[in-house]
C-alpha cells in the first residue's frame, strides 16, 4: 500500500483579495503560514513521514510545503518543484478581483470561466508583462509549452503526464509522498486518482492546507481517501472556498 | 566564466554555546537567521540570480539557504540536498562543549582534533543512539558509506567527488549556483579549487553567511573569489571563528 498527502497551499494575499491569482506568484498571508503550520503539526502528530515532496514553482504552495517540513523537523526531504504543479493560468484574468468581475459580468460569466471544465478566460497578449515568458522561472521553457491561459481541462493536460512520468514511478520505489499544490492542479489529479467526470470535478473543493491521505493499491489505484484533522473545520473551509466566485452582497 | 557563490550557515545554537556539532540537526539562532536574510538582501542588490542550489541535509544550512532564496524572491530555484555536503563529522566529541573540551585537555589536543588534517576524534561507537545509522536521513545509505567520525581529509575525500560527479557538470552546463553549506565542507571544497595545502587549509577560517563568490574559468579553474560585503564585518566574523577553540579565560 502506498500513502500519498495532497496539500493546497494556505491562504494567499490575494486569496483574501479575492482576486483571481493563477500564475501570479502572490505569498501566503499570516493566516496562510499558520495553516501551514498547523498542517504539518497534524502530520507530525500523526505519525506522517515523507521521502520525498513535490510542489509547483509559486511560492505560496513552496513555502506551505517548507513549512510543513520544518514543523514535521524534515527540512532534508528532497524537494522537486515543477511549474506541471503550478495552478490553472487564469489569462487575462489574472489579477481582477473576482467580485468586481462578477458584479461587471454576471455571476454565471464568472462561473463558466471559473469553473466549466473545457472553456478558458482570455489569454494573456504574448507582449503582456504577466506573460510567463518574461518569467525567469521559465526560461528553459519553450514558448509553445507555456499557457497563457487554460481551462481546467488544460491543467489536467499537463498534470497527468507529470504524474505518469514522475510522482508515479517514485511512488512505485516506495518513496513516501506529499505533494503541495493548488486548487486547480489537484483538482486535476484527484479527477485522474479517482474518475471524476468533467462536470462533477468542477464543483469539487478542496480546503486549504488540510492534508489528504490518498491510500493507493500497487496498481497506485485508490483505495481510499480521507482529511486528517477536525471534519467540522474542513467542512466550513470547503464553504468558504466555494463562496469565493460570489459578487459580494451589499 | 562561470559564477559560484560559496556560503557557510548562520550561527546556530551550538555555535553560540560552543559545542561541537558535526552531524548534529542544530538549528540556527535569532542571529543565525538574520545573517542568512542579510546574505541574501545583499547577493539580490548585487543583481545575482541562481539556477540551481546545492546544501548538505542538515537544517542550519537548509534554512540559510531558503532564507537567502526568500530574500532573493527565487523560492523556485531547485535545491539538492546531499549528505556529502554535511559538516565533518565530529565523532565522540559532537556535543561536548569546545571550551570545557580544552580546559580538560589542553588547547593543544582540542587544536589536534579541530585542526590537524589528517587525525579523526574518537568515532562513535556503532551503537551510539548519535550514530548516523540511526538517522531515517541516511536510511538509503549503506553503513559502510556512513562515517562515525571524520578527520578534514575524510571531509575532502566525500566532497571532491560529489563536486566532480554532480555540481562541476552543471556549472559547465552554464548553470548559476550557490552552496550552502559548513565551516569544514567549504574548506574540502575551496581546498580543491585553489589547491591549498593540508597544512594551510585547517587554518583557513570561513565567516557565517558570507557570500564567498567564485569565478571559474571553462574549465572551473578558479580565476578569482570575493567576499560581498563590508571587509571590516567579514574580518571581525572570520576572528571570532577563529577564537572558538580556545578555553573561556577567566
Amino acid at each position: 500500500m502506498h500513502k500519498l498527502v495532497l496539500m493546497r497551499h494556505g491562504e494567499s494575499q490575494w486569496n483574501l483579495d479575492n482576486r483571481f491569482t493563477g500564475w501570479t506568484d502572490v505569498d501566503l498571508t499570516e493566516k496562510g503560514r499558520e495553516e501551514a503550520r498547523r498542517a504539518g503539526a497534524l502530520l507530525k502528530q500523526e505519525g506522517f513521514e515523507f521521502d520525498i515532496a513535490y510542489t509547483s514553482v509559486l511560492k505560496r504552495a513552496i513555502r506551505t510545503l517548507w513549512l510543513t517540513l520544518d514543523e514535521l523537523d524534515a527540512m532534508y526531504v528532497p524537494v522537486i518543484n515543477d511549474w506541471h504543479l503550478n495552478e490553472r493560468h487564469y489569462g487575462a484574468l489574472q489579477g481582477l478581483n473576482k467580485s468586481e468581475t462578477a458584479a461587471k459580468y454576471g455571476d454565471e460569466q464568472v462561473l463558466v470561466w471559473r469553473r466549466a471544465y473545457a472553456i478558458a478566460p482570455n489569454p494573456l497578449d504574448i507582449d503582456d508583462p504577466r506573460h510567463p515568458r518574461f518569467d525567469p522561472r521559465y526560461a528553459s521553457l519553450s514558448p509553445s509549452e507555456l499557457p497563457a491561459t487554460e481551462c481546467l481541462k488544460d491543467t489536467v493536460d499537463r498534470v497527468v503526464p507529470f504524474w505518469n512520468d514522475t510522482i508515479a514511478p517514485s511512488l512505485r520505489a516506495g518513496k513516501r509522498t506529499i505533494i503541495a499544490a493548488h486548487g486547480n492542479s489537484l483538482r486535476a489529479l484527484i479527477k485522474f486518482l479517482d474518475g471524476v467526470s468533467d462536470e462533477e470535478i468542477v464543483g469539487l473543493n478542496i480546503p486549504t492546507a488540510q492534508p489528504l491521505v490518498y491510500e493507493l493499491d500497487d496498481d497506485l489505484r485508490p483505495i481510499r481517501h480521507y482529511y486528517l484533522g477536525n471534519a467540522d473545520e474542513i467542512q466550513a473551509a470547503m464553504a468558504a472556498v466555494a463562496a469565493q466566485g460570489k459578487a459580494k452582497q451589499a
